[in-house]
């Protein structure tokens, strides 16, 4: 049996790759013990890390204060100290966040029906964790717990690869769940964080096939590009939202406005926010008016294409780069478009296959964009601004996927998971 | 638009590298028009199909003959110049096959069921094609009308690259594909032949991310090792079957010898016969001789464990190598085990996590061994040669998966599609 090695204390790691290949066979030893164990001992571990964070506030806000020193003198951007940083309120929103983890149901051990099959076999399928999962992320130190929290629920070991700026935090952090799984009496390999900072650690883990069953990036896109390029793991990533919202011709208006200012304005950097504005010529020069006023009181600076600033002349002109852009800034870029096809044209040449609405009261229209857009989210007259895993009622997410495979959208516990075929019978034979 | 190109005929392509992604392209234009498209065209389309290639035996026999006669110049080994050769009985089971697969219900447009949230926002999930799928596989040539016709089904566009000492056949093949396409008023790009047996074409495709959504391999482990390791696009596999069947304590060894001579004698070269037979220590007396009786009428060589040689002093002696070796032969190897965790262990570390079966009339051993090893397919008193997707109920099957994530074990028509969220309100906003 392999020992066991603290890594929430400062070590000196002379072998990345053989010290991260020890993490790998550590973590596949605990989940095959988590696979086994009952959604009772997850949760009372859930609910013990909660308790290690509350209790060990000062601890967590004392090592973030290194980091964000740290921060500040190697010239960290505003942002990014901003997503650094701990306060008593982010402190208490992770440690609500586990409780909230450990009250979901359990995905695991499910099995949604047994068929009877001519031959006298029973079949159907049980859901199981996936085994171990790698989480690749920047500077969210609150990252660590969400992601490890997850992965306990669905009954994955963990490995955890945070951004260095954060790793004072992040040990911290680590500290507290490891207070929790061992009152649980659950392996302290469940969740391992990566004991050094060296880039060659990332490296390595992309290419430990034989141990990580899936990485989960969560950053920015470039990150997440590089991941998926070099992992020789499957990767569930997160791309951008370049999202739009179609007012159709048989749109009612007044929600056609309330719709499009929400999915614009609720919150600028997020992924599910409206990035380009498509409008039916039918209506264009009734509502585009009305959204112009809406949006110049929230301050959103508006782009067109031809047509719409012959409508709104006093707004700056769309180029070819503004439909692919996602801003994740309160600015705008609308286009009017003759059909629905020629919005879904729109959408399938600039979209992000991430979320994408069509208001409408037609229902031919709203079957169609429902149908043949290609996204992970497609909407009826609702902004998509709601495309998050605490709307679509999944309790929390890891991210959302933008892939095609395993999991397309908000990945709460049940895409942290997959099925395998129980098969039952009295001895028959082919 | 793109024009179209005939890759039934026999052509000289210069620049494979974009013939390539002009495949890709064509084939996403096509997968647009597949995915909107009514059950009843593409059943009539798999039907005409199934018409044409019994029309055009004897073109297809012609066209294989010329395959057979150029496999004999290039000293083709007889087990591939038998997995090359088109008779009339494979012809008619191919058609035979179009017809079962047109006869399945459609997966595309399900709708399990919309939940309606506190939000007022009613949410599902909607099942859709993935888009574009790449098959790559060898010598058979019923692959062509197989694959074809399952993602055709499933409303996926497809790339079909085969074997090169094949092409005569897949070229006939595909002609009869087209002419079913067109009967049915379908885009030919819905069905692509690579026109080329350079090797380039394959390098080309396990990169074209943009325009393909999944690759599925389909031959030998070579071939799929290979894919996996270069394919930039995500691929489902189907590696080895290492599969096991264990004889519990308190297992009726009745129904222990018919699975385990089963699970070995149906078919010795299926990926799901069973390599390594595990018996408890508690009944190894009594119930390995019956087997050695069993397997020496059946003509199986048997290599065992210490153990298992005190008992069958007549038997070779299994090396390490044999616990790790996928026979496809009528050869065994047979361990005595002390514990369920024995047996449950060995798996672990020799198995594939294909299908492995426990022999038992004991319920907690059963849900045991079936929560706990990691297989596509766990069984109980079942022999592991019903690992098949028509033996599960799927109506056809593409392959088993051995992967995790997505899909596991038997694929068929559900594993070719995804499923995205549909959201619907009356304009609500956060």
């Amino acid at each position: 049996m392999i020992m066991s090695r603290d890594n929430t204390a400062e070590t000196t790691i002379e072998n990345v790759s053989s010290y991260m290949h020890e993490l790998g066979v550590q973590a596949r030893f605990a989940s095959t013990a988590l696979a086994k164990i009952d959604t009772g001992i997850k949760n009372h571990a859930l609910n013990a890390i909660a308790d290690a964070i509350l209790a060990n506030r000062e601890q967590l806000l004392a090592a973030n204060e290194q980091d964000l020193n740290a921060g500040q003198a190697n010239g960290l951007a505003a942002p990014l100290l901003d997503r650094l940083e701990l306060t008593e309120q982010r402190i208490a929103a992770m440690a609500d966040g586990a409780r909230q983890i450990a009250a979901l149901p359990d995905p695991v051990g499910e099995i949604n029906q047994l068929i009877k099959r001519p031959s006298g076999l029973q079949i159907g399928r049980m859901r199981v964790p996936l085994g171990v999962i790698g989480i690749i992320y920047e500077s969210r130190p609150n990252v660590t717990l969400d992601a490890a929290a997850l992965c306990l629920k669905s009954g994955n070991a963990t490995i955890l690869r945070g951004g260095s700026e954060a790793i004072h935090s992040n040990r911290a952090i680590a500290t507290c769940i490891q207070k929790g799984l061992a009152e649980a009496g659950l392996p302290a390999q469940a969740v391992q964080l990566v004991g050094t900072t060296d880039r060659e650690a990332v490296s390595v883990l992309l290419g430990m096939h034989a141990t990580v069953d899936v990485i989960i990036p969560r950053g920015g896109k470039g990150l997440i590009e590089r991941i998926s390029r070099d992992a020789r793991v499957p990767v569930i990533k997160h791309l951008d939202g370049i999202c739009h919202v179609y007012i159709d011709e048989f749109a009612d208006l007044d929600k056609a406005v309330n719709v499009a200012v929400n999915a614009k304005t609720y919150r600028y950097g997020i992924c599910g926010a409206m990035e380009t504005l498509l409008v039916s010529a039918e209506v264009a020069s009734k509502v585009l008016p009305r959204l112009a006023d809406r949006f110049r009181e929230e301050k959103v600076e508006l782009r067109g294409c031809d047509q719409t600033k012959k409508i709104l002349p006093q707004i700056a002109e769309a180029t070819e780069e503004d439909w692919a852009t996602e801003y994740l800034a309160p600015i705008l870029s609308i286009k009017v478009v003759d059909t629905l096809d020629a919005a879904m044209t729109h959408i399938s040449i600039y979209g992000s296959q991430h979320t994408d609405c069509i208001v409408t009261e037609n229902m031919s229209a709203a079957r169609a964009f429902m149908q043949q857009v290609d996204s992970s989210s497609v909407m009826v007259n609702t902004p998509t601004c709601f495309a998050d895993g605490y709307e679509y009622g999944l309790g929390a997410e890891i991210g959302i996927s933008t892939d095609k495979l395993h999991v397309r959208g908000p990945v709460g516990l049940e895409g942290l998971t997959t099925q395998k075929y129980i098969v039952i019978s009295e001895g028959v034979t082919r």
